[in-house]
């Protein structure tokens, strides 16, 4: 079979070095004779697991001490329903920054559970761009701020972390967890679905600082209260075991491949090699403004929707998958996560090349 | 390496069969050069392989067409949480019969929702038994009646379905689902984690009569409404693809064996053999009474907690694996689910015999 590269928005691709250690161990796992998928979460292999995996992860991100980290089932919008369950406390209301179909996402759910302020960050057209990041002067009101640093469908990005003051700052980093270093003090929580820089579908990771764990009120379910959880090494019920192992084979592959200032510098030099080539181009067009393109989701479109959908099906027979755009904005959308190489950018490019000489009129 | 066998109460034993087709096409799924865990969930693939699983498990299980399928994340305990969210109405009170740890503990995350009634249904000792299955005098105060089919700490299953008149009964199969065919239309809803019959940790079937959709109150997670998911394919967010792909195999493996009257045999001769040898030998005791012993989880003692640990020792060393009974009994625990062969339990039989002969005084 010819090399494919697979731009899928998530599920998304996972290091070729972590899925072959996979496949070769899947039957018999640390010469136990079964599956990793076939033992007790409880047991000693499946705890010295988790140990590492969370010891490898607190050294590639640089966790501070006072921060817990938890694996939770249920998604990113099982969160969405989890934050204000446990957050929501004496100032009874949250601000949920709108910058794009995820964060509105995330204030919709949340609005079943609290009182939900929502502020538009975000101004859309030809040169979209994050319009305001400053609340200091109003985020005392409220219990948590909430955003969306990357938003997949539309490729925006927020670099910069927004101003809130002593509030606490709560970011959905589904899609750009790992990408690049951070400083996790200054939020209170990170949470991620697992499903684009993290592992397979199926796991949720939270980083929360250990102040915010306890506050949880009544209705909340078990598996989703972090002090329960925080407390039971999140192991409340049987977690999804093969989804934890592969985040733990992720977080060691970073490591090995010299953390997150390789990985960044990598990402970097993807989408500036992307969106650079994209710029000179007469065909493709991307309308984000350069200080909010994603490094994660590059999207572009030629302007007519036939050739869009022309290009994608040629895209897709000569080996590069998943470029549809997201079915509300049409268009192309190139995701390029950690475990996509520079390679597979390569070759979409030099792919868009000929495509647009064939078509360009 | 030799022949193991893996008594795991869960995450328990797969099929190797369906193992080995996991492993085979892990990087390189139906062709495509890419991994199932890497492909998007809304692709044509992977639609393909739910229709196919929820066609395979209707057919395997003998689904009404009244009742829905869905596969959720959170585990049996995150629908101890949406049963009440989604299950109570007008009588704004539900009964939840306790017939030990797994009942019990589904009755105490209830009540953080929904007012909730709780009627022990077993009397534990020397023959330890269920000692009351009609509700119906009582049933018609409630929403819903709650129970669980099989506990797998002390290895009772009740085999009898509760008789609760007209109101909707609830069951937790977790440890028993697909282990026989059983009367569905007696069922409002029943629920399993997979990591017993279903397939690996982290996914949940819900199979729900068609008109219990669509009450839930406000404050239900989304993921966890059975409205919202039931519209969106149980796809409301991106569903554990991996864990929901070894289903498929699942399902369709059983089917191969002759479906569920093929399974049903072999679990009833498993479990027999294993019981008349327990109850045949000097050193061995269950304390189960013969109309309530699991067919699933297989208890037993010696009656002595040092001859226990080393009973444990020694049959781990000689491939027999997790046979420790849970912290809360002691003992020793054979869980023998669907995916346990025969030769499993004569391999298992054959060391008792062997330890009875060197340990007996």
């Amino acid at each position: 079979m010819s090399q494919v590269f697979n731009f899928s928005a998530g599920p998304a691709m996972i290091f070729p070095e972590v899925l072959h250690q996979a496949q070769a161990e899947l039957t018999n796992w640390l010469g136990q004779g079964v599956s990793v998928m076939e033992v007790s979460h409880r047991g000693k292999y499946f705890m010295d697991l988790i140990t590492e995996a969370e010891k490898n992860l607190r050294e590639v991100y640089n966790i501070p001490n006072n921060y817990r980290v938890l694996f939770l089932q249920g998604g990113a919008r099982g969160q969405f329903a989890a934050l204000p369950m446990n957050l929501i406390g004496k100032k009874n209301k949250a601000l949920y920054l709108n910058s794009g179909h995820w964060s509105a996402t995330a204030a919709k759910e949340a609005r079943n559970f609290a009182e939900i302020d929502e502020i538009t960050i975000v101004e859309n057209g030809d040169n979209t761009h994050i319009t305001r990041l400053d609340f200091s002067d109003i985020a005392d009101q409220y219990d948590y701020v909430h955003y969306c640093p990357n938003e997949t469908i539309s490729g925006v990005e927020i670099f910069e972390i927004p101003k809130v003051g002593n509030t606490v700052l709560v970011a959905d980093m589904s899609s750009n967890i790992l990408s690049r270093e951070i400083d996790i003090s200054k939020f209170g929580v990170i949470y991620a679905g697992a499903q684009k820089n993290l592992g397979p579908a199926g796991i949720t990771l939270v980083i929360i600082r250990d102040d915010l764990i306890g506050h949880a009120r009544k209705e909340t379910p078990s598996i989703w209260n972090y002090a329960t959880q925080s407390n039971a090494d999140s192991m409340i019920n049987t977690p999804p075991t093969f989804a934890w192992y592969l985040c733990s084979l992720v977080f060691k592959h970073i490591k090995t491949m010299g953390g997150l200032k390789t990985i960044a510098k990598q990402n970097e030099l993807k989408a500036k090699t992307l969106y650079e080539y994209i710029d000179s181009s007469k065909l493709y067009r991307n309308v984000v403004a350069k200080e909010n393109r994603s490094t994660m989701n590059v999207t572009f479109v030629t302007g007519n929707s036939e050739l869009d959908t022309k290009f994608v099906a040629e895209a897709t027979a000569a080996g590069l998958q998943a470029l549809k755009g997201h079915k509300v904005l049409g268009g192309m959308r190139a995701s390029i996560y950690n475990a996509m190489p520079l390679e597979g950018v390569e070759a979409l490019i030099k792919f868009m090349k000929k495509f647009e000489t064939e078509n360009l009129l």
